[in-house]
């Protein structure tokens, strides 16, 4: 957070203010609370945005404990987990560039579990509810599909004599409709409906492409660069979007934003890996592209630009001075050194 | 399926008796029933075991159809799902020999769902239970500790001058218990217990990893030579194994068995392929090895290996014959019969 913090100051024209807030399970275990109300209250008062800083959770069940990123996306209603996932510039292969939207707020998310013990036998049942609502399906859906003509205008101004990915913006709806024809069955004609709205004009601008789950990690590897948009159910989304990571090289690049009407949170998709916790090691660009991609959701196209291209050089060009999880001998440091000196 | 039953024909000391049992979305659509109570009955009264071809199904809502091989798994309490993942023997890069154990009857594939629609606004709400017991659990879960075993002892039998992959059994536990605390906490307690049972005696034969399903699926694809034995619930059981198979180069390798404790059925892991079907060029080889997986599960390994030997030789030896899934110019046809010459 640091790194992306010092990058903010750097790029932006007029120095922000930042207020540092607490969460996290380190918090739980001093003080029995990993979300405190003021820690909400002030983003909610004071703040236009936020960076959210990688957390560690515990694996086992911690009574009382909650993860305070699954708490902060419901509580300030940030209904869309967006992910772009694409392959460092100039890279070998086929390139890749996707940008995942997965949907913030619901299904096994909304996190309603409960347990039952038979009376006879003391053997134990768990339950969990997973709730599609055709409101948030709608939402994402449009979201998704608002993106993908957006990225595709981009596309088009860009340098022509590069060979177009996506000819046309294309989005694919994952879902698993063949088993949960209702949950997965609404999300599938929340986004249909959404996509056949004559007065949305989507239908014209985009092609429309499903996906199971199932089969969306297969072709995923196997086609990278077939995919433009892909809007998910929550759970899907985060796995799709873990393995789309592995695409492009490591999960310390990914960057996410969660976006509502009115606020943002940057937050990158890696956790806290408590096994490089403290080497000043850790890849600083998925902090770094998260504050640039929070500048983007808030209007701040040109800033985002610019760091996002002071990091794109630092990849392509300074492959040794790169963090070990990308094979490079550099710190924490000295990348975001590099990042800020090419701003 | 032609292609198994002519190698199971050609490979088995009796001829096996076959009857053909009728399931899927066309019977579906000719009659109504995608699962006669017939074939279930036929199954449990005639058959010792089955294979189940690949069948198409609608991605939309058909009201009252519902997955037959779901339908199957629950209904002849097939309660394990094993799907062995490996890289064809002599390939080049680091081997890959994982084995999936998905649980198969319950999680979010009991199917239990409903819709709401609000009074007021008219907007709709879809709800779906997933389930995970302790007993269903436990048992997947010594089904893994105890099939790692198992393969410890094959790879310590086999030619020792190979470098040993995993030198001591693995299993890894595939959860998300960091946000589902209740009911993955539940399946993640129950394998622990199991793994720590004294009586059991798996804690000092096998070595146990935990991964979170979206961490898994980056794993897998950043160093899938790590996994050996991986045990999950069933909807991360079912995303998994499509991502394993994209490691192998194609779904169409890749074999199944729904195990339970009196029946088998042995089923590839693809679909009904639509774009290529009654061209002849499907690849057998999923099937081919479901059937022999089938045999392994009714206890025929001997027969089983012969049948895995002969796919090999013509994995690693034929690389043009193969079907166009893998590169090749060959047919269904044509790679069967490589496979029962080699045989
Ligand atoms: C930490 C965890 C609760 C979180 C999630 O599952 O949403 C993370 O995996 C993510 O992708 O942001
Ligand atoms: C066809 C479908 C119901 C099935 C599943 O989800 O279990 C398939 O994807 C599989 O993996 O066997």
């Amino acid at each position: 957070m640091h790194a992306a913090r010092r990058v903010l100051e750097a790029a932006l024209p007029e120095p922000p203010a930042f207020v540092d807030l607490d969460a996290g399970f380190e918090l739980f275990q001093r003080t029995g609370v990993a979300l405190p109300d003021e820690t909400v209250q002030e983003l909610k008062s004071r703040c236009s945005c936020a960076l959210f800083g990688a957390v560690s959770s515990p694996s086992h069940k911690v009574a009382g404990y909650s993860s305070p990123i699954v708490a902060l996306r419901k509580r300030m209603d940030l209904f869309a987990n967006v992910r772009p996932v694409a392959s460092p510039a100039g890279g070998s292969g086929r390139p890749i560039d996707m940008l995942i939207i997965r949907e913030n707020t619901e299904c096994l998310y909304v996190k309603s579990e409960r347990i039952e013990t038979d009376p006879v036998t003391g053997e134990r049942t768990a339950w969990a509810d997973r709730k599609i609502s055709e409101r948030a399906s709608r939402r994402i859906a449009r979201i998704a599909f608002d993106m993908a003509i957006q990225r595709g205008k981009l596309r088009a101004a860009a340098d022509s004599s590069v060979p177009q990915l996506h000819p046309k913006p294309k989005v694919t709806v994952v879902h698993k409709s063949n088993v949960l024809s209702v949950t997965d069955g609404l999300f599938r004609e929340s986004a249909l409906a959404v996509y056949n709205d004559p007065l949305l004009g989507f239908k014209d601008a985009v092609v429309l492409e499903e996906q199971l789950v199932d089969s969306m990690v297969y072709r995923m590897f196997r086609e990278p660069h077939a995919f433009d948009v892909a809007v998910a159910p929550n759970l899907y989304g985060d796995i799709i979007s873990d393995g789309a990571a592995a695409l492009v090289g490591s999960l310390g690049v990914v960057a996410s934003a969660n976006v509502g009407d009115s606020f943002v949170i940057g937050e990158p998709v890696h956790g806290s890996a408590p096994d490089i916790a403290g080497k000043g090691v850790a890849n600083p660009v998925a902090a770094i592209r998260s504050a640039a991609l929070m500048l983007e959701y808030l209007g701040d196209a040109h800033t985002a630009a610019r760091i996002y291209a002071a990091v794109d050089r630092v990849l392509a060009s300074q492959p040794n001075a790169l963090t070990p999880d990308l094979g490079g001998s550099g710190t924490t440091q000295s990348v975001t050194e590099a990042v800020l000196r090419g701003l």
